[in-house]
């Protein structure tokens, strides 16, 4: 097969630039193709499915905030029903861990993040919160009274599903063409002028990639867009690109059940009473109320301990909801006491340990959409399009909205982002 | 075993920051193991063994200009043979490259860096130097004429094995202990406060590195430094600790030759008559007199295409010559015509594919060095004085000869470094 744009990896990023790309060249051939048998089957419909405006860094504001509005434009304008969840995110402080924030709330305040705090009221606005903690289970936890919760308002919940799915259908609609169930095994790296000489590409000769072989055969691509998020080394390192990503594994576990319901009835912080995306104090554990389907997700944004390494197909532990969460969770919600997950499931993470921030950088003959840091679906809209400015050539992208973003700004070459410092 | 410091790799790094932690807190037990059975048998000893403090990034600058001061102090002052051989670097380059490199030159010369330029006179220097280039092959090869030369004068070659032992020695002299034939296995990852339940270290709990498990027994250590190079990740990945860099190989060969007397006979370059450090304006060919042993060295650093991953044990590929760099070579130097070579090795780059600049990053109970990305031997002095700050808890390391530099500058979470822009 031969065709203008070969883009590997039916994710959100691959979805997303897959749109995008043909928007802004609708008479080129633009195909899409993936291991899997539908959309976002890797990791992308495994996200927690949150999203949020809340960074230190302009970079990732820009990136959130313009997606942001392009998922209301979708549900809203376009019709796509995307379970779009304006729960907002919750951040719950120690008053030390607030002391210490108070420099980087202040910088994004200065970007334009719309924040709310609450002190004393929050007991009342959360049913079953606790925040003042004694016993030997909270002294052996380490827990910290609660001083301060600090409210992202633009922010929210979104199906990751139906968002793949609907970029599908637009790049399917304006005329993308999209191959499941056929793997990329290799880039094709060939001299951009052949001699015909077994061994090419010579190291004097430039190379470019020129397409992939697959599981269905060879397609030959004047561009090739690399977006398989973790599995990006498995394409990249053999023809010597960084994938700039490590990928780590993430737990999603699922919880429905009546002595949940004071989740549902929480005051003064979204419309609908349900329990905001919220960042416990400790350990990087969160949960958020899924109003679709009247359950709370629950996860955790460990670091130190939990391994880098990539997995095919992640598996979820139940012991690491009892051993490592639900310890603490049970503490600052006693609601949860004895009750477990109705379902689970884990994925992973392709986190960049730089800056934390995605990468979309151009190589001779390719571009590579990734290092998402977790991030992917919150900024999909603005990364796709940035991949498509780089396809056309355009220095400035258009983030949706209007607002500009420098392309080479997300590139390696040239990178120019703020070290997030704002990381869950 | 009990030590206050545990250093995981005897490479360069390894050895350099022993020495300097030693240096530092002489009362403090440290003890340095390696996997294998002697000094800088992994990679450090296959490096190419060449110096420069030509770098556009300051950073790079000052880690290197004071580490070369350092080696001239240990040779000169010290009495260590490092066989130092002030040969200078030589870049070739043709006038379109020298044109578009220009504000890169500018830039460096700001810094301080002593940078000399030489365009007619350049063949009547170096015996044989071909400049000027007509044919099929040379067509075919993509060759432009060179226009110009910059040497690079505080910059030379160095014996890397006489660098680590030369540091092996100091640390032993001055009390350090070192285990051969001891490989780090695992890091020990356990809980600040043990509770002795199964599955420490939980999620809740603050925990840190606490030494490794060797294949010669546990070793328990306040500190753990990560100096393993290329093998970084084996140690850090586990724990989830981002080694910031992936290996590359790259080879040398080596030549003895009469027709290649003429690299012996360059004028008006360096005192000794040799060839310096060389690199040729295509493809990241380079070559160097090697002044010790009557020998000519020559590599490449070759980017795409060069695959990203470790090997234990890397190979050289005589292939590799004979295909990719003979062709190019013998243009520019005919001399080379059907001289094979009499030796080779190969070994592997740890490359920080995002700003090629080393990494000196804590985590909790361990310091990690590396992603030297191929300039580690030349960061020697100054990577470990930087690591050495951050046992004692300076802000500020004192490099050879008296600068400042900030330690936190070369670790991750608050990294200041400007991106090398003269990458070889």
């Amino acid at each position: 097969m031969e065709t203008d744009v070969l883009i590997v990896g039916g994710g959100v990023l691959g979805f997303s630039s897959a749109y995008h790309m043909k928007r802004r060249r609708p008479d080129d051939r633009i195909v899409l193709i993936d291991r899997l048998g539908g959309p976002g089957q890797g990791n992308s419909a495994k996200s927690e499915g949150a999203y949020r405006n809340v960074f230190t860094s302009k970079t990732n504001y820009l990136l959130a905030d313009s997606t942001i509005d392009a998922f209301n434009h979708l549900e809203h304008d376009l019709g796509y029903d995307l379970k779009l969840s304006h729960i907002g995110y919750l951040w719950l402080f120690s008053e030390e861990q607030h002391r210490r924030l108070r420099p980087v709330l202040e910088s994004m305040a200065g970007l334009g993040v719309e924040l709310r705090f609450f002190d004393e009221e929050l007991t009342s606005m959360i049913p079953g919160l606790v925040t003042e903690f004694t016993g030997e289970e909270a002294e052996i936890l380490g827990l910290e009274p609660v001083d301060v919760a600090m409210q992202g308002v633009k922010c929210g919940s979104i199906d990751a599903d139906s968002l793949v799915r609907c970029y599908e259908r637009m790049f399917i609609e304006a005329g993308g063409e999209v191959v499941y169930g056929a793997e990329a095994e290799k880039l094709i790296l060939e001299p951009e002028e052949e001699l015909g000489i077994p061994g090419e590409p010579f190291v004097w000769q430039d190379a470019a990639v020129k397409g992939a072989e697959t599981s269905k055969g060879e397609i030959r691509a004047a561009t090739t867009v690399v977006a398989t998020g973790v599995w990006a080394g498995r394409l990249l390192d053999p023809i010597g690109v960084d994938a700039m990503m490590r990928p780590k594994k993430r737990h999603i576990f699922v919880f429905k059940d009546p002595r949940l319901r004071g989740l549902f009835e929480v005051k003064g912080l979204n419309e609908s009473g349900a329990m905001p995306l919220t960042v416990l104090p400790k350990s990087g554990v969160y949960l958020k109320a899924e109003v679709s389907e009247g359950s709370i997700w629950v996860g955790c944004a460990d670091n130190l301990g939990r391994r880098f390494g990539l997995e095919d197909d992640s598996q979820p532990e139940e012991s690491y909801y009892t051993d490592h969460i639900y310890h603490l969770l049970v503490e600052y919600l006693p609601c949860f006491k004895d009750v477990r997950p109705v379902n689970m499931w884990a994925g992973q993470y392709a986190i960049n340990g730089f800056d934390g921030i995605p990468v979309v950088a151009p190589a001779p003959g390719m571009i590579y959409v990734g290092a998402a840091s977790g991030s992917g679906i919150m900024k999909s809209d603005a990364l796709g399009r940035i991949a498509a400015s780089l396809y056309v050539g355009e220095e400035e992208t258009e983030l949706y909205g209007g607002r500009p973003f420098r392309v080479a700004d997300l590139g390696v070459r040239s990178r120019r982002v703020e070290r997030e410092e704002f990381i869950i």
